[in-house]
């Protein structure tokens, strides 16, 4: 497993050949529930999902779990610093924790997070957790790729505005105040309640209209550092899947997973061609022109696609 | 200014005309010193923004502020809060401020942003300050596009261990401890200078051998929200301006803006193609395949790029 993993975080070319062969033992598979976790450094992410693993172990569930580290597109590889704390599942046969590169912005998560959890759909996953680092771009992908999506805060990690400038008001399906033991704590849970209830009401008439029943997103309180609390997570997420199931969203999700696979890998396979041989030169001709104001960039993109389907048609 | 951002923001076909139009004007205008501010929620941010547009204005340049709310995938616009506390420049024609969507990941931040910046440039922008909530995928988004990327944290945010996940030691050119009156904030300054200095000496012996002149980043202290510290900021931002400059790195920054438009641009383009008309329905078949197994994902992607293939030579 942890092979085939590498191959999707390596872009191998292999995976072609790896991801057909997958395809059949897909149909068999139990659907996994897709578990996004996301919250500001400081909040104690690894912590969290280290404790939830345990959790859901308890469960009896098989568990998988995906980190993403945005910070590999520079650094070549993620930090695996936190990885350690993870060491309590290392033994555990029915625990996979990969900590996994980000690819950049040329495909990113949304290429390589789909085939990443193929793999663990295969593997017979119950659940799998995705953690990022940071509240941006990378959590609204992980909202898009996730069943269910867990908010962590923590007190003193900056007040009720900034959790809604970060748009996690918008994201979350449970939320979680770790660190409940710090002074604060009760008081982040009640700000987020009111704004929760404020944004449920804001978009409550429409829901109502549409006789749409709509999921609550509970505030739970956890001391994870203590594996205080988790089990009352696990429960939550437990009940947003079987809310989703009952919709039909567990299988609309998946398909949309695939959706915007097709879509990251046929993207990115147009890219590298672009890129290939004499295209890459082509471009940073092109780059230049739009620079200096002697061309624009939509008539350089209309080139560089006219070349494309000239090639696509010929090969 | 604002017509013509809220057509990129709007992502209107008339973008194409527009760039067109601009394009003679570009090579007559200034190259504007573009710097990327990134920062946790909860570190000041926007107050930050505001104070150093005033410690710019006092140097003479024309300000441009271009702030990326990552939330409004979801709520379909940017949260305009924090731009209330811009309004000291409200009446000051030599600053645009500008809240932005950033449009998802379908293009996002790399589609809509050089445009943006163009528009910016044209007008006459010595300085073009783009901020964004958060710290992950659109801070490298961020680190890719400007010249300089300033990264702020504040006291009782998070360890070191924690600025070190975030990748922030690798993207900073100037670093920032707001809330510089604060309790641990000392404590802070001194840790990142440590990790900084580790960090340039673990790229040090590359650097040396290449024979390149590096830059040390500073960790500068400020109190924002009393104006505290930020005319040592835009020295700062002046000093690795002219660092730049003396390599050539502002023209070929602006270069590569132009690549990744284009590439944007091409990128997003087609992806509208295989959404337009019957594609949408075809890739939805696909997706449903893949997610039962029936398909895998590299053979549907095949069969999306063919369609495209066969569109882009009859069109």
């Amino acid at each position: 497993m942890a092979r085939l993993i590498s191959l999707v975080e390596n872009a191998s070319p292999q995976l072609r050949e790896v991801m057909a062969a997958l395809a059949p033992l897909v149909s068999g598979a139990r659907i996994p529930h897709v578990v996004g976790l996301t919250g500001s450094p400081g909040v104690g992410k690894s912590t969290s999902t280290n404790a939830l693993v345990a959790a859901l172990r308890r469960t009896g569930a098989r568990v998988g779990v995906l980190a993403f580290d945005p910070s590999s597109p520079f650094s070549g590889g993620a930090l695996l610093g936190d990885r350690v704390r993870m060491s309590d599942h290392a033994l555990d046969d029915g625990v996979f924790i990969r900590s996994m590169a980000s690819r950049g912005h040329l495909g990113g998560l949304s290429w390589a997070a789909p085939q990443a959890l193929r793999v663990l759909e295969v593997a017979g996953c119950d659940v799998v957790l995705v953690e990022t680092v940071g509240v941006g771009q990378s959590e609204v992908e992980i909202a898009g790729l996730a069943d269910t999506t867990v908010v962590l805060l923590a007190p003193g990690m900056g007040d009720g505005i900034q959790a809604a400038k970060a748009g996690i008001l918008e994201i979350g399906d449970v939320y979680v105040v770790n660190k409940a033991d710090r002074d604060g704590a009760d008081q982040v849970r009640r700000d987020l309640r009111t704004m929760l209830r404020q944004s449920e009401r804001d978009s409550g008439a429409a829901a109502a209209a549409s006789g749409d029943a709509r999921w609550s997103a509970p505030v739970l309180a956890t001391v994870a550092s203590e594996g205080t609390g988790l089990d009352e997570v696990a429960e939550a997420l437990a009940a947003h899947r079987a809310w989703l199931e009952e919709r039909g969203d567990l299988v609309r999700h998946r398909v949309r997973r695939s959706r915007e696979e097709i879509e990251a890998i046929a993207t990115t396979t147009m890219r590298a061609q672009w890129r290939a041989s004499g295209r890459l030169a082509a471009l940073d001709d092109l780059a230049e022109q739009v620079a200096r104001g002697e061309s624009d960039p939509y008539a350089a993109a209309d080139l560089l696609l006219a070349d494309a389907g000239t090639d696509l048609t010929a090969g």
